[in-house]
């Protein structure tokens, strides 16, 4: 059952003022009294006539009525004069959380603000007879009507609530989750959501409904109420979009915590908007954290992979909250590990859905080359997956691939009903802007994005597949050979991930733990695999995945799988940019003799941009002058 | 010959410092009279005694002989006092560009000037007896001491400097050519370097003096001293370093501009500091033209390509300079055209380097295909590449290739001994970084910046090397089918160029006429082309370059070529990053059922993210419960 606030009082005292601003506040609904007067009693108050018990008597039954119906759903805030004990109690039967609270003052300053409202019914003349009739209630708290709304709302806010230890603003699908995963854990919650009116409305109190193991949680759409309803120093978590609205709530909150709170950005907030954001808050004496949040809806409910970062001191007072709600891995510990200061949270974040985009981007290629190449059907491939996904092939895409192309409704493929437009989010493209301006050769993300960009070019698309030609099969490739593609073109997707993370903490001057980092990426996110489980305990021996004993011979065993693959889907016409990367990538990373220096000579040629010899790549640049070697034309 | 400025005025005028400020506003070498006496004058002075004519017969002779050795090198400012006729004749005997500047002020003034410097040799008692001695000069401009050294200074250089019709800003490699360039069209230049002590001293006029056409040029070290010496309202080219330094340069001159002045930064500026530059320029009413220009040293000087963006009206007073020094594409009209508002002419700059990258790339690969893959040497392949660049394949690009293949010193291939470590400026990976922003899938200028990325991680790469194992050779690929594949990938990157230059506009509202720009691009720059000659035309008629009847016919004639190269080259172990995009992206531009589905039924699993039918791919968004699919585990 949930609780009843009753705002009573004289007429005139303000308790429809204070009960509108406490549901603006708070989301609950606000009734009031005076809309549940029959019209007889209404008339008798016009005409300066003193109601008695008997006319109040049906009055006061429509109101319990209406107070019952919502102990059992959302609660309610009601504002009635409610003046003699026996009405209160009437009122209060059959209740388990009742609450009043009584706006007092004197018959001259309430006399003076009837006088004021021409509209209302009931002549000031009356107001003798209210303080008549009047029996001061002894379980109200009494709150003085010479206060200003707002501090009477703070002060009812205070009496009613145990302040919260962990707020969180933004109660979208993520926000939500999380929520409940915290609630979960015991944690004593306040919920804010923005009041956007005919389109958000009451969020956080509906969704405080709907859920039973949020009891104690309050919702709130004032900013100001829910940062009091906090322990202070506060803990807010924030789960709003990236952007414009991360600024939004950050401008609105600084100047309500108290210093030392520590403000959460759990969204995908670009890396270096976060590490302005420390900055800013940091003058206003309050810590910043960006933490990535991998997992999706599920994730966030059960068990997110959380990826933290900002300065240290700030994070400890945070981890424990975070640790509690994140996914553990399979030595038990909490899959969320400190990442560094500055933005480096939001940054991992990013180039973990880099990863994403890329695995994603294989299994989708791995699936053409089966269905197109070797005419499988959905089922035929969701075998083969479900046999690589019992060894060290496992991963969570892998397993969620298998459902889908097991899918299948009146004897057709869902898969096939779905248009092959991919859409994308900031993230991928910015993980691929940010290895660009790191110079690390990320190709695999980019090929992954490029890809998507590509689908969407539907106009494009459509002129171009009138006029060319298209593919042949089935191609000379095994079924072994592809999942050797699949495997090595993993571990180089992998690889290039960690390195532009190393690159990154090079550039920033962040201490990442890569091992740490893998860790927190075995479990509640969308990259966690068999892999990862490897390269947590990999990367604590290197900071060079590939080179580790175990990768080598992976790379080596599988290398002739991969080339085959390559070679039989693009001569059969089948667009495999990802593993085409995966191939170039460690074909020429393992060249002794690249020809780039074609390129330095081009460079030197046109540009004068020297040179430096292949004897002495560090002695000092040489220019030619390349014309006088002209014997053409 | 090289004029001489005579500072001339009796001893304590001030000659020194106004010399010295003036040899540090122009970067012409200063003399001082004073260093020339011999002891015995020194001493005589000291001891009150006046000089005589035969005192001063040797040192005026002196004095001669260097203003005529500085006559015939750098000029001179000399400071002297000359104070009679017949030294002054004697001083300007042979010489044929003398100019004289009389300091005159009252014997107080100097005199009470003169008790302040105690180190200087000559006792004031000897002041009377140089007004004695002073012949009031007839041909010389008077310059009144109580003025500021800075007064003084403008006022020397406006009396013998015709105001110059065109600035430039920072005299590099290009500077240096785009001055020459203007020079030879007879534009009168003033030209500005900055001074760094020890680094950069007197570049403009070291320039001015190593270059007979820039007779009438001015150098300046002096900012304001730069611009008095222009018409106003100026024109001045800026050629410095992008970012930081094109601020500073901006942040200098805005003040020092008349309204209207036009400021072109012809460095390789990023279009979004452009835009900003634009805005700030405006809000001080003077005009910003970003205006990329390609060609290197040598298309500076004999005529570069030319890509100004900004407003029109402040492109219709720099346009006749401009079109002046540019390039004639092949029917005589200046490789110089308007691209648009804004940042639109640094952003196809830009994507002209993106373009660039991914053409030296692909001719490294098929290089790298004849040389390895086909065991061709550099001369055999020049030989082929000969025959290639004689027909449609002909461009700058392939035609400094051939030069540098041949390049043989000591029996040895000059490029055998290059370091294939390869560098890379800012543009290229802007380039990438724009493309990924915009959503336009430019895999060849990507592929061939992360090529140039990964050739540049020697540790790792020499790391790779030592534990993987290489290539096979020969290859089973023709001559012919490798030059299919080069026609072929070259297409898709200038089209996936264009493409991208499509997306801004549409993304930033620019007017860009694609022919005109390919025009642009026929001469003077480093991607000219045969093929850019036929884009220009074609481009007249579709937007998209692909989708062209005559493209159409290549793309399928050289598509079997493409898809063996790149099958034999990836089988056999060779890196063919751009070449595998070329192919890639038409395969999976002609795909009428591409994978994509498979990532929208993944995204739609894991994050909720919806879909939409193939039947229906404008309809409501659709999310499935894919679990309820789930049969395996």
């Amino acid at each position: 059952m949930k609780q009843i606030l009753y705002i009573i009082g004289v007429s005139g005292s303000g308790k429809t003022t204070i009960g509108r601003l406490l549901s603006q506040k708070t989301g609950l609904p606000f009734f009031d009294a005076d809309d549940f007067h029959p019209t007889q009693n209404i008339d008798k108050m016009k005409a300066g006539i003193p109601l008695t018990d008997n006319d109040r008597k049906d009055w006061l039954a429509a109101i319990h009525q209406t107070a019952l119906a919502q102990a059992a759903t959302n609660g309610a805030i009601i504002a009635c004069s409610a003046l003699k004990e026996n009405y209160r109690r009437q009122l209060s039967q059959g209740l388990q959380d009742v609450k009043w609270f009584f706006l007092n003052g004197s018959y001259e300053v309430i006399r003076n603000r009837m006088e004021q409202r021409p509209d209302h019914y009931m002549p000031p003349a009356l107001l003798q007879s209210q303080f008549d009739t009047l029996e001061i209630p002894a379980n109200a708290l009494e709150l003085n009507i010479a206060g200003s709304p707002d501090e009477i709302c703070t002060a009812i806010l205070n009496s009613i609530y145990q302040p919260s230890s962990f707020g969180i603003i933004g109660l979208g699908v993520m926000g939500k989750s999380l929520a409940r995963n915290f609630a979960s854990k015991g944690i004593r919650l306040s919920l804010f959501n923005r009041f956007v009116k005919g389109k958000e409305e009451h969020i956080a109190q509906q969704f405080i409904t709907a859920h039973p193991e949020l009891a104690t949680a309050k919702g709130f759409e004032d900013l100001p109420a829910f940062v009091q309803s906090l322990t202070q120093p506060s803990c807010i978590l924030i789960m709003v979009n990236a952007g414009t609205a991360t600024d939004e709530v950050m401008n609105g909150l600084l100047p309500l915590l108290s210093t030392g709170s520590v403000i959460i950005d759990g969204g995908n907030a670009y890396f270096k908007d976060t590490e302005r954001r420390i900055q800013l808050a940091k003058q206003n004496n309050i810590n910043w954290i960006g933490a990535g949040i991998s997992g999706g809806e599920e994730g966030a409910l059960n068990g997110p992979s959380i990826m933290p970062g900002g300065e240290t001191e700030a994070y400890s007072r945070v981890q424990p909250f975070l640790e509690m709600i994140a996914a553990k891995d399979e030595n038990g510990r909490p899959c969320c590990n400190y990442t560094g200061s500055g933005g480096s949270g939001h940054f991992v974040k990013m180039i973990h859905n880099g990863i994403e985009y890329a695995g994603m981007q294989l299994i989708a290629e791995v699936y053409y080359i089966l269905r197109k190449g070797l005419q499988k059907d959905p089922g035929e491939i969701a075998a083969i997956f479900a046999e690589w996904n019992s060894g060290t092939l496992s991963s969570y895409l892998l397993s969620i691939t298998i459902d889908i192309l097991q899918a299948k409704e009146n004897d057709q493929w869902l898969l096939d009903t779905i248009d092959a437009k991919a859409e994308s989010k900031g993230t991928g493209s910015l993980a691929t802007q940010t290895a660009a301006e790191l110079g690390s050769p990320a190709g695999m993300m980019t090929s992954a994005l490029f890809a998507r960009f590509l689908s969407a070019q539907t106009g494009l698309r459509q002129q171009a597949a009138a006029i060319h030609p298209a593919y042949s099969s089935p191609l000379s490739v095994s079924v072994e050979d592809i999942r050797q593609s699949y495997e090595l073109a993993r571990i180089i997707n992998h690889h290039q991930g960690f390195e532009v993370i190393k690159a990154a903490a090079q550039e920033y001057n962040w201490e990442i733990n890569l091992s740490a980092l893998a860790a927190t990426w075995t479990n509640g996110c969308i990259i966690r695999s068999a892999l990862m489980n490897r390269l947590m305990e990999i990367l604590q021996e290197t900071d060079t995945m590939l080179f580790n004993e175990e990768i080598i011979s992976l790379v080596n065993a599988n290398q002739p799988g991969l080339r085959n693959t390559v070679a039989a889907a693009l001569t059969g016409g089948l667009a495999v940019p990802a593993l085409s990367e995966a191939l170039n990538y460690i074909l020429a990373l393992t060249e002794a003799d690249p020809p780039m220096n074609l390129i330095q000579a081009q460079r030197d040629y046109f540009g004068a941009h020297t040179y430096r010899l292949k004897s002495d790549p560090e002695g000092s640049p040489i220019h030619t002058d390349w014309k006088k070697f002209r014997s053409h034309n």
